[in-house]
């Protein structure tokens, strides 16, 4: 399988982890759900990321379902594979463990009491020491890790370690951020890849973002605005940006957010149950119902954009 | 004036503070501010709040401004006024100033180190104490300050003190809490307006709020969303509001988004100038030309409503 | 093995994990650790606490070093396990698994975006379920986990679920809380042990904690200090605490408090190496040269005081 | 008045506000206080801290309370005056004030939401622009702003700006800080101060640290050390400290401290009264029996000390 590098573009969705009932790992909707993504326009998959319920696995569960992942994906798209973990032993040995088994790539997100740039640095060379040479991305996600990371620190990070190739951004506000990180000319152009379930898509892809790795349930938003703004055609992208975005800001929410994302695959077709694990935050008939009256205006939206 | 109570409802519009380009309180463009906001629909103006920017004013400021608005008010709305102070001798002090000039209630948002329920509680009930009854606005905004308040504390409140008679609803997410303290049909029934930019006011009226009080530069979005709502015309409230949505989340963003709440006004001419006094996140060519952007899809969405 | 119940008292001493200076786990040592510290007065053992590098160790490995501590303690003091953990499955399976092996009990600091106390409530609601009749220890260390257990919250979770038997108190300032819940005479009495270093742990046991549950590299304070106190001679407990209040301010410093910790305990025999898994902070000279100036200080005031 | 500069040393006592029973400014306990804290070793004043009650104080009263303290030190010691403020205006206006008055600097903590070095830098851009050359204390105390200056932003606001002359050192744990900051001998040294209520004092001072700046109620204690330490007698610095500790330890709690220290300060004559202004946390019974028992063993210790 090819590495993830540099040139990473367009939409690596963050995939959920399917449960069962029961709260088993759903190996059966992985596979679909891995269809569902790549029919869609996904060029790339992220797994085992914050909306992935990571932190909800055991190690050997998570191993597992990258491999089972990765094979099933089978090289028609590079698979990400979140890693981030308080101790670097295992953040080390699940990395090795799932690019054994043919991950293009993993993601870090720098934690803990990180709070200062010389702070975030010095964990950075941790991570690069940790991984030895395996391509990783930054996640940059400070609403969740409560780690800012400033634009001087992106500078340092992508000189100082040649493996770090991309960056997962998704700081709010985060445009000037993507604004000051590209104009760095004279550093190593990394890939910048956004987040936050895609509400700012449009304006991050015209300020110099490379694409989306975020996990909203119509990943065909994300490779529609993406293509219709290579082709140049900004109305057409902010278009289907808009016949999307009520929908969008809906599924956002810290929260309920997942619940969301799962309902909606599950009755997409993606996933056979929209199970979480404990602990979560549920979603009830209110939230169903106002999930229904966004998706029937969302359908006549879709329709007349043609 | 009539003082605020239960039965506020509509659009609060938290109003900015006009400077001029060298700093000072522009008292003319108040003026304007004011009769812009009114011909919009607002059914109450509420200033010094935190978008007000009443942290960066003196005391003696504060209450020349508030005493300048309400005069230019002159009673046609009811104007509220953040009084949220490290201190209760100055919050008692300022909220005493603005009743005697005509303020129909004060505003405050819990703030420092609450960390438990009965920590919000024993601070309400100081407020209360400081207030001496004068009526007021739990705001909740833990985003900001945060103090995460739960629905079993406001009703703790609502039940010790008759003089709180409104919650600001900021927090996110917060559908759930609405319906949670809509649900508490045995205690006395407080307004409750919601902020967040309006960006989920549909939902939030349905889920039994009673208005919005929140600053976006088109009041004429939220006045006219809450109308179709109380006329039971869902799908049009929900029509102007995702003809609203793209520019209401590029305002809403922490940060550079007073900066373009301030453009928008200027540029529609509510205000003189669009400075704020320091320290301010600014706004340059870049998000100028964003909103240029999203301003000119607004007028074609509008103008396809009719 | 007899099952952790309310009536635990005396010193629970938070173990560290003893590594090889390659990283390993290093059993011989572990052996040694629970020799010394029963030698000095330990009343019980609770191991993979925070400051116990819990979260640098796999799953497998927490097994594992529980599983030795269990057998090497053989029955003579009971062991408690901290089981901590983002998600409840994990937390279920290694607090069975240890159960199974023989522990006492387990120890669970909510944590997460918990920020009310209904959320508080939740959470150990479903702590509890998920143990299922298991003994456990609720911890209260906002500091570090920035979750605020009140006194109305303990009271609560006390009434509501006959299992969780101790409070590990470790909130700072948390004097005026101990007296709070010893006053709540109307509630099962668990026991309280007390954390942070045991620098306040004199007038801990004044307002009714019934030892200490934490790591000093000298138990022999924190049982001497006990023994007087249930002796009834405070100023012989005082006597006794000041003399190694110097050292003891000195190692509960956050942050390179541990390195100072495992310093101590390899100069003492206890452990062979002091090594620490990453991410650390290190101690170096000047840190050494600190802690050898106050040891030296601290044995003279302790031969004087016979 | 001679200005603040870098050679500052000795013990700036961090004084408290006197209040009367009913909340006004005490003025004529201000006068007996100066000269408590001058009669004990004060070299300099620092009023309207965070531990002086500062937000709580109307800008009248800083004004006024600062030209009181000001004309009774006459010229004895220098005063620092605490201007921190949400907004550059009113801390300009402020600093204006005091420096007019006499005042021999002025102290801020930078505030809000500075989450990066480039933004702590920005501030204090901003805070020199805002000062004009007046002289001023950076003040390093994130356990209570949320704020972290990594050492190698001190050094940039230090080259950056003649007009900073002293780091009000905070940080804990701060003692590798202190030292990094002393090793930067390619930079103007400041002078440092340590607060914390000189808990740390002994080793602040062994790792280049000028003094305290700090407000224990026995100022006697930092004033002997310091001299002791001045003198090459470290063990005679570390007696005298030690004698105090278990005081200085009870009276540095965040929450009750504030109490414990206007307690002592009124009964040793300093003030007429403990009261302090809301909002507040109160001490007891309890909490005032603990103090006194702490008291008779220091008188105690400082007898057979000589």
């Amino acid at each position: 399988m090819a590495l993830l590098d540099e040139s990473a573009a367009g939409v690596f969705i963050i995939a959920v982890t399917p449960f069962t009932d029961t709260g088993a790992i759903d190996f059966a909707s992985a596979d679909a759900m891995v269809e569902f993504y790549l029919a869609r326009g996904a060029t790339g998959l992220t797994i085992l990321g914050m909306m992935g319920e990571a932190p909800k696995l055991s190690v050997a569960e998570s191993v597992a379902f990258s491999r089972h992942v990765v094979r099933r994906v089978a090289g028609r798209v590079p698979v990400v594979v979140g890693v981030s973990s308080p101790g670097f032993a295992a953040m080390g040995e699940l990395a090795r463990a799932v690019m054994d088994d043919g991950a293009a790539g993993v993601m870090v997100a720098p934690g803990g009491a990180l709070r200062t740039d010389d702070a975030v640095l010095r964990y950075c060379g941790q991570v690069a020491e940790t991984l030895g040479g395996i391509p990783w991305v930054l996640q940059d996600f400070p609403q969740s890790t409560g780690v800012f990371i400033s634009p001087s620190v992106i500078r340092r990070v992508v000189e100082g370690d040649p493996s770090c190739v991309m960056l997962k951004h998704e700081d709010w506000p985060g445009l000037a951020k993507i604004s000051t990180v590209r104009e760095m000319t004279d550093i190593r152009r990394i890939s910048i890849l956004v987040g936050n379930g895609g509400v700012f898509l449009p304006e991050e892809l015209r300020r110099g973002a490379d694409g989306a790795m975020t996990g909203f349930a119509f990943p065909e938003m994300m490779s529609g605005v993406y293509a219709a703004h290579r082709a140049g055609d900004e109305q057409r992208a902010s278009d289907l940006f808009d016949a999307y975005l009520p929908l969008a800001r809906y599924e956002q929410q810290p929260g309920p957010g997942l619940g969301v994302r799962k309902y909606l695959l599950h009755k997409r077709g993606a996933i056979a149950s929209a199970a979480q694990r404990r602990p979560v935050v549920g979603i009830g008939p209110r939230e169903i119902a106002e999930v229904e009256f966004l998706l029937a205006r969302q359908a006549l939206r879709l329709a007349a954009l043609g």
